[in-house]
C-alpha cells in the first residue's frame, strides 16, 4: 500500500500560515514525520486560487525535498502552477489530479504526458460528483481513454473513486468499494487511491470508521491512499489488514512493526 | 451481528476455579458484563471430559440465567451432557456444536432436532481441520444435508468456517473469507459464525488483527461471532464496520453508541 501523505496542505491553518510566513520548520517537520510514518509520496498543496500559488508551491517543493527523499505529489487544479512547480522537483512527481473537468484534461494532461508522471484520476466532472457507481465508471472510462491517447500507460494511473461521507449518504462506503472493484477489473494495471478519511467526515470517533474503511478498501483493491500516516492507529490498522488478507508474507512487516514499537498505542 | 459471548468457558482458569468452588459471583459477573456489552447469546462451557461435566454445565446454566435474560449456547461435545443441560434452560438454547465427527452427528443432532435449537455447524471432521476452502465446503454440505434430513431448517444453522491463525498460515484469513462467501451463496438462509480471535492467535497486538478481521468477515457475510464483547475496541469496531458497509441506517446505532460513551476508548 502506497501512502500519499496529505498533511502539507495550504488549506490547513497551520500550513497556510507557514506558507505566508515562509516558515520552513513547520513544513520540514510535516515532511519528516510523514515519511517516518510510512509515506511513499508527500502531497504538497499551496491552497489554490491565490495569485501566489505557483510561488508558494515551488517553495513547498523546495522546502520538503531538502529534508526527505521521497517524491512529491503536486496538488493543484492549475496547469500553469503545475508547469512551474514541476520544474522545481528533483524526482518525477505524481500529479494530483486530472478529473472529468475539461480544464484539467486540457491543461494538466499534456504536462503529465510530457513528464511521464504518475497521475491521480478523479471520478468527477464539471457536473459534480456522480451519485452512482455506473456514473463514476463512465467518467473513469473517459479519463483512461484520454490518458491512453496522450501516451500515459495505465500503470501510471492512480484512480480515485471519490470517497464520500457516510454521515450524508449511508451507501458511501458501498459505492466506493463497488467502484474500486469494477475499476480494478477493468484496468488491472492501474492503481486505486483515494482520500481515506472522507468516509468519516461529520461522524464521531472517526478513527474507528477510517480503520474499518481501510481494511475493506484494501480488500476491494485499493493499493494507495491519500492519508495522514501519523494519525494514531492508522498505519497499524493498515498493516493488520494486509496481514489478515494474506498480503504480508509470514506477517513479516506486521511483526517487524511490532518489534519496532510501531503497533502501539493500539 | 449476533454476538455469542465466549467468556464463560471452563477451560479458562478463572472459570474453571469458579466451577470447582461453585463461586456464583464470578459467573454472574461474566454473564452480566457480556450482555451489557452486546451479547445476544452466552456460550456456557464446563470444560469437557470430566466426570462432572453435566452437573457443572447445569450449574453454569442455572447460575447464568438467574442474572441475565438472553438465551444460552450450550457448549459441549457430549450428547449426554447436552441432553441433561438442555432441560435446565429456560429459553431454547443454541447448541455448540455439530461437526463432521460421526459421534456429534449421531448423538447431538437428534437432540437439536427434537428441541428445534439453533445449532453451530463446524467445518471439521474426524480427520481434522481441512486445509482448503473446497474441503471445508464438502463437510458443510454434508452437515447441512444431515440437519435438513433431521428436520432442522437452514435458518437455525450457524455455520462456522473455522477461523485459523495467520501466524501459522498466512492464508488463514483469505480461506475463512472465501469459505464464508461460498457458504453464504449456497445457503442464503443459514447464518455464519466463528471464533473471531482465532485469527490473531500467536501474533502480537491481537486487537488490531481482530478488528481488521471483523470488518472483512462482516463483508464476507458473517452475521454472528463467538467473541468477547467486553474486549476493548471490539464492539466499537463492529459498529464501525457495519456503518461503513451501509448496514446501519443513518449510522443510528453507531451514533447512539457514541452518545452513550460506548465508542471510547477507541
Amino acid at each position: 500500500m502506497l501512502i500519499i501523505g496529505e498533511k502539507i496542505n495550504g488549506t490547513r491553518k497551520e500550513v497556510g500560515a507557514a506558507i505566508r510566513e515562509r516558515d520552513r520548520s513547520v513544513i520540514e517537520c510535516l515532511a519528516r514525520e510523514q515519511v517516518e510514518a510510512g509515506a511513499g509520496y508527500l502531497d504538497v498543496n499551496a491552497g489554490s486560487g491565490s495569485d501566489t500559488e505557483a510561488d508558494d508551491l515551488v517553495w513547498l517543493v523546495e522546502t520538503a525535498q531538502e529534508v526527505v527523499d521521497v517524491p512529491l505529489c503536486l496538488d493543484s487544479p492549475s496547469g500553469s502552477t503545475l508547469t512551474i512547480a514541476i520544474e522545481a522537483t528533483q524526482q518525477t512527481p505524481m500529479v494530483n489530479s486530472i478529473s472529468g473537468e475539461p480544464d484539467r484534461t486540457e491543461h494538466v494532461l499534456p504536462l503529465v504526458a510530457r513528464h511521464q508522471c504518475p497521475v491521480i484520476l478523479v471520478a468527477l466532472d464539471d457536473t459534480g460528483i456522480p451519485e452512482t457507481v455506473d456514473d463514476r465508471l463512465v467518467i473513469v472510462d473517459r479519463l483512461v481513454e484520454a490518458t491512453r491517447e496522450a501516451g500515459v500507460t495505465d500503470d501510471k494511473l492512480y484512480i480515485d473513486p471519490l470517497v464520500m461521507a457516510i454521515s450524508t449518504n449511508g451507501e458511501a462506503g458501498v459505492i466506493a468499494f463497488e467502484t474500486m472493484r469494477q475499476v480494478r477489473a477493468r484496468y488491472p494495471d492501474a492503481h486505486l487511491t483515494g482520500g481515506l478519511s472522507n468516509i468519516s467526515y461529520g461522524a464521531p470517533a472517526r478513527k474507528l470508521l477510517n480503520q474499518a474503511f481501510l481494511a475493506l478498501a484494501i480488500d476491494a483493491g485499493m493499493d494507495s491512499a491519500i492519508m495522514d500516516p501519523t494519525a494514531p492507529g492508522m498505519y497499524p490498522a493498515l498493516l493488520a489488514a494486509e496481514a489478515v488478507l494474506g498480503r504480508d508474507r509470514f506477517c513479516s512487516r506486521y511483526n517487524r512493526a511490532h518489534r519496532a514499537g510501531r503497533l502501539e498505542p493500539i
